[in-house]
């Protein structure tokens, strides 16, 4: 079972399942994609800013990603963005923290060009295990309609 | 030697080095933060929308981010963002694809709440082997002053 556009309605809200951040987790990433002191190793962390080893941003956008789709009905043809509008960092995240995403339908309009798709805008709030905000995000995605 | 506030300027546009993206990467990012047909294998790919595999756009996001680093003078203290105002990703990048990534310093000015730090608005485009833009993102970040 797949779902179309007409499936989802504005104000609905997907909670995804837990996540736990560990320390290898933050610096494997770090070592591909963003390798800067206060994300490859505890000990260069230490001297930094944040004290201690935090993930690159990009890594809880991941995992928000992946949450995502664990917690959303599987779209027909899969989630294919159109673009992000907001994206903000506001807590940093730590090893041991345990995310989770909640993802709201803000709005759901028909494509004017595309006749066989609509168009979603959506809020993913990402949380730490205190409830803390540690990614705001709002984006666009498409959706595939159902044969009319 | 590390970079301040001070030692940017308006217009001034960095560019990275190449990178050459494979169909591992593709998938190895994609089992860990986007499990989606079109990223994970190349044969699960085939019968998507995409006609093949194709990067998840935070991969790319990713290596943007490394590129960047690699690019941009090292900032002391590191790159912290304050957030991205614009993420698109208006190509798909596939393997074989190489990446480059240049940055341009939109606006520059010091903080009005912390005198120790300035704010940049960076314009980062990421393009393909063709010169296809994969990647157009504006982002703001914190840089630290020079002592007064």
């Amino acid at each position: 079972m797949t779902a179309f556009f007409e499936d989802l309605e504005i104000g609905q809200i997907f909670t995804s399942a837990p996540h736990a951040v560990t320390t290898e987790e933050i610096t494997h990433f770090a070592r591909l994609y963003d390798p800067q002191d206060f994300h490859t190793s505890a000990s260069t962390a230490e001297n930094t800013i944040f004290g201690g080893l935090i993930a690159s941003g990009w890594m809880t956008a991941g995992i928000t990603m992946r949450l995502m789709l664990e917690a959303v009905p599987k779209i027909s043809g899969g989630i294919v963005g159109r673009g992000i509008e907001q994206l903000q960092w506001p807590q940093a995240v730590r090893p041991g923290d345990t995310l989770k995403a909640e993802v709201e339908i803000l709005e759901l309009r028909p494509s004017n060009s595309d006749s066989a798709r609509g168009i979603a805008r959506i809020r993913t709030i990402t949380r730490n295990q205190k409830g803390e905000t540690v990614q705001h995000m709002e984006s666009v995605i498409f959706l595939p309609r159902r044969d009319q």
